[in-house]
């Protein structure tokens, strides 16, 4: 059984941003040599998810609408009394998803034909880091 | 250190359907012959999800209503620009989860006492797979 | 290939508590002796979760009072028709997550530098339980 650890950086020019990450993740399982296995891919920052969706502009464009509904900016949350400006993106994170685990079969990451993997900024702007894990024989 | 990998086919009659699955879940771990390990839970389409909560027809319900309240059917979402109608189905399973870990111990599912595993459906009727992964001793 | 599984028990004095577990599940993967790997770590009630976020006593109240407005207590719920009355805290959870898989890097924890780990209990007051399935080399 073997492990293979890399990690992802993203700077986002805009404070909210979708980018779409399947073929670096592919690329590190392919590095791995892990024929059989999982790949856990997860945010290491709490204002950041990852997830997996469709890869549709006007899909994308309906989320962040939609968290925009669900988890407001601009409310008065406590955890702003700490100077912080960003509690609409821990909660937006949360909706999300701050994790996923993908399936490792022949070597290649086993997805279904729409399936693709976005990490989800919501505090951008500054340098973060994604872990991706495999695991597998 | 094995792994071994199965599909489970869907083709729900309505649209929108919760379909046990735990004992077909537990069925895989049993054929896997894996003692101790994971099992990756995971749905390969973008309209569909898999969680963990309550065999309770009427909390089943309740789910359903809920979901219908925060990612409504029948808003003009932009996803629908393509031709597609069912962007809803996007954002319900996005708040259900699209995949679940389970702990395999003792050679079976290691669930609490009223954990059960669900397939849930938004956009159905057409046939659809969910991954499971074990891996383990 | 090794295996290492515990359980954290709890019993919360408050129907709703988020309780940080960062420091214990740290204490069994280091009791584990995996040195790389990965960690499940799962509610094994379907009234409680367990998340990644921020340990800041505002964004906690934040996600209380969010969760009250998403997932209402009080409703009337069809699942109260068995003479429960907890439907809320089922639809909590789902929103919270009720499990999260943590990657494990040179004997420890690989998490960001905010990352904490929490048990949402919404239906407390009785002893539940928690999964700690650690799996690596």
């Amino acid at each position: 059984m073997n492990t293979y650890t890399d990690y992802l950086w993203f700077n986002t020019k805009k404070r909210q941003e979708f980018v779409r990450i399947t073929d670096e993740v592919a690329a590190i399982v392919k590095t791995s040599g892990i024929a059989d296995g999982l790949v856990l891919v997860s945010a290491m920052h709490i204002t950041a998810g990852v997830f997996v969706n469709d890869w549709e502009e006007g899909l994308i464009g309906d989320f962040q609408t939609w968290l925009e509904k669900l988890a407001p900016a601009g409310l008065p949350y406590r955890h702003h009394q700490t100077g912080e400006d960003n509690a609409d993106a821990h909660l937006k994170r949360t909706i999300m998803g701050h994790q996923v685990v993908l399936p490792i079969t022949g070597g290649a990451l086993d997805l279904g034909p729409w399936e693709q993997l976005f990490y989800a900024e919501f505090d951008g702007q500054r340098r973060k880091r994604v872990v991706v894990k495999a695991m597998g024989n």
